[in-house]
Parts: structure tokens; C-alpha cells; sequence
């Protein structure tokens, strides 16, 4: 897209920029569908939940499970490949940076972030380049995930380390269900 | 109110969206007291300073004290009471998060975050639900504040933990009583 | 600069508010070009490289070097000067913060910072007042700087703290000599 196609494009964006979700048949929130439609996303399902000022680098190169909920001033740094996984939640100012560059000549490139099923991010969350997050994780506030973490865990801290395991976490996010 | 509403109020914000200082009879801030006004947050005085793009989830639930200074860019998600004391002051990247999750089954719950007075938070600070912050605290910038801060004291880091003990803490912020 | 003239500026940077880059000669990046001149910064170079929604809290005390790329969503709290060396590489979300107060009565103060020549800083990194930066240094994403940091090192945390060495740096950062 030309640049003032993409700014376009965001002051369409702006007009209808308020918590919403998508779901099909509701003439509403069609022009929010219409813009995250430009982008080329890939969506597995018909529905999900993004809040207000949610930034997208670039088209594409992003994948959103069942039931996603993103949070207001997210922001998707996507010159890789971001795949997110079902029942997704996310607090407010989510970063996920594909990108980085290198020590010793500061050359850019860039790695696929990945994230499991069932997956909470609190608020003010950082998700560097390369990274891959299992099934059932919690990422505690103001985290920074600069390394894998393992399923069914507990991670918080800048950077993030291990807090605690999840018990009996239910695999069903009854809460979400509805967004189906 | 419906989220046409909601969405013309923030468009009419947005006019009148830089730094900011309400004050009574000042017919240049009528916009943004307007503003304030319909969110129905209870003042316990007719000035607050409050910067550019600051971010409300919800109507009501806020209080605020005498001469409260928040920073541009601050949000507050006001699921349950947020009640802050007097001469409070924030630099800007504030996040008070009311709101939460149960870990096994992510089911949503919020608690109410307080304040006491002459508190001072840096910036990019986050407080999280359920946290009482005493009298005389100073937050240190980039912190994330997940358990009750006692008097007197200097928290900071991720997740903030005790610095130290603010000694000879003057009672009355002398830069601040103009705004009354 | 009164209030109006402010907001109207803002309005007219936002409708150029998308990735640019400022070269001498290129017509369509004029409308940002202005805006920067407004605010009386200092640039070694005609060449800088802005993301979206970069915030200066007023006007001059900024010095850009030569080849400098600031990510979007960055802040500039410049109430005493900033000063930037050559090749300077921001993620987004920077927030460099001159000022401060004095923990027994609240009462403002604001320190210059100084950043070298070569430096990274990741994403979502804050520095605040007083620091200096040597060259060929990283920050990590999140970081929070706040005391002076060494030639050729890396760090990082809430408070940043020395990581490593950053060894066979390459002097000369190929990759953006295409600016000058």
C-alpha cells in the first residue's frame, strides 16, 4: 500500500475506533472489519474482541485464534510472522516486536513470535523476537519475555522468569465461549 | 451511553486534548471540565491538572483529591473504585488496572486500587488491583505495583519492592497550593 | 507558543502521522519537516528517521546527530536539554525524561541527558533525568536507565544494570549510511 492509502486507511480506522468486537452480521463494527480485512490478517474464526489505538506495523504476517481478546493500545511490530493461539486474552499496551538487530553492527532482522491456547497477558506486556509461549501461561504486568516459556506456567519480571505452575487450570474458557 | 456517544465525547476531547489545567471560571477549559464532567468522577476540589491523552475504560468510579497532577498518556480502567488522595502527582504512562483474572479459569474480577496522600508516582508506573498505596509514598518510574505500599516509604522494580524510607517529608507540597 | 497554536500544529503533524523520513528535496515529507522546525530542535544532519505519534513535551532543548531513527510512540519530556549522538537506533515507545523531584517536598528539578554515539535502545526503554550514555551502547526493551552507563556495554532491568561487554562492535553502522 502507498502511504497515503495506509493513512487513509487509519483515519478510517479512527472513526470507528472504540472498544469492539467483530462478529459477523452486525453492521456496526464494519468498518473496523473492513480495516483489519486490509491488513490481510489471518483469523480463525469470525469473531474477535480489539480494543481502542491497537497498532499494526505492517499487513499481514499475523495469525489470531478463537476467541482473541486484544487490549487497547496494543501494538503488533509484525516484520515476522505473529501466530496466536485460541482464547488469547490480553490487557492493555501488549507489545509484540518481531524485530531486533544485532550487537556487534546493529543490522536489523527479525524472528517469528509464537503463542499458545489459553494464554493471559497482563497489562503493559513486552514479547521480544524469537520467542514461543505454550498452552495455559500467565505473563505477570510490566513483563518483558525474552526466552520460551513452558506450558502451563507462571512467568513475570524484566526480563521474565518463572513464578509458579498453574493448577487445575480448565481447559475451557467458559467466558469465552459466547465469541464463537 | 451508547458507544455513538461515547465516541462524539472522546471526538470533542480530542479538541481540546493538550496540558491542561481545570480551574473554575476559566471559559478555555470548558471542553475538557465538560468532558470530565460527563464521566462522572467525584472531585474533592475544582482544580486538577491533567494531561494530553489521558484514558478513562469507563464513567465513575474515580476520585480524586485536592491538587492531583496526572501525566499525559495516563490511563485509568476504572472497572471498580479507583479513590485518590490529595496533592497526588504522576508523571506521564500512569496505568491503574482495577481489573483482573482467576489463573485457572481466567474469569474476570476487579478490585479497588486507593490512594493515600502526597504521593508521587514516575513515569510509565502501574498500579494493580486490590493495592492500597499509603500516605507519602514515591513509586519509582517503569514500576509495577502489585502489593499495598506502606507510609513513609520509597517502593520501586518489577514487581516494586521496598527502597527505603523518605525521611523529613514536609506535610504541605508548597508547589501545589495554588491549585486550590 | 500559546495553546491554540500548539494544538493546531499537532493537528497539522497528524495528518502527515505515519513512518517518514526527512530528506532535503522530498516534497511529501514536508508538512512533518515543518512541524520539527516549529519546535527548534537541533539536527546535525538533514536526514532523520520519526515513527507515528513521537511526543515532545515543548519546544528546542534536543539535539539529533547524524542518522538517528526514533521508533513511534516515543516521548521527549525535554524540560532541560537532550542531547543525541550519531547513529542513535530507538525501538518504540522511548521515553527520555529530564524531569524529576526532590523526595522530601515534591518539588520540581530537571537534569539534562546525554546519549553517545551507536546506541540501540529496545523497546519500551525509559531514561531518566541526569544520565549519561556512552557510545556503542544497548539498552534492553523495558529498561529502565537511571544512572550514567559505560562505553561498549549492554544493559538492562528495573533499574538497568550491566549486562555484558559488547565485543568487535563495528564502528561504522553500514546499514544507515544511506541517511547521510
Amino acid at each position: 500500500m502507498g502511504k497515503l492509502k495506509i493513512l487513509l486507511l487509519h483515519l478510517i480506522n479512527k472513526l470507528a475506533d472504540f472498544d469492539f468486537l467483530i462478529r459477523p452480521n452486525q453492521s456496526r463494527f464494519k468498518i473496523r472489519e473492513f480495516y483489519l480485512k486490509k491488513y490481510k490478517f489471518t483469523f480463525h474464526s469470525a469473531s474477535i474482541r480489539l480494543g481502542i489505538n491497537v497498532y499494526f506495523k505492517q499487513k499481514g504476517n499475523i495469525s489470531f485464534g478463537r476467541r482473541c481478546c486484544i487490549g487497547s493500545f496494543s501494538q503488533f511490530w509484525n516484520y515476522d510472522k505473529i501466530t496466536i493461539g485460541d482464547d488469547f486474552l490480553s490487557a492493555g499496551n501488549l507489545i509484540i516486536n518481531t524485530g531486533s538487530h544485532e550487537l556487534h553492527d546493529l543490522s536489523p532482522y527479525s524472528k517469528k513470535v509464537t503463542i499458545g491456547n489459553r494464554v493471559w497477558c497482563g497489562t503493559n506486556v513486552t514479547i521480544l523476537c524469537g520467542v514461543t509461549i505454550g498452552d495455559d501461561v500467565v505473563v505477570a504486568a510490566g513483563s518483558v519475555v525474552t526466552k520460551n516459556v513452558e506450558n502451563g506456567t507462571v512467568v513475570g519480571g524484566v526480563p521474565a522468569k518463572f513464578i509458579k505452575r498453574i493448577e487445575n487450570r480448565t481447559k475451557v474458557i467458559k467466558q469465552f465461549e459466547w465469541l464463537d
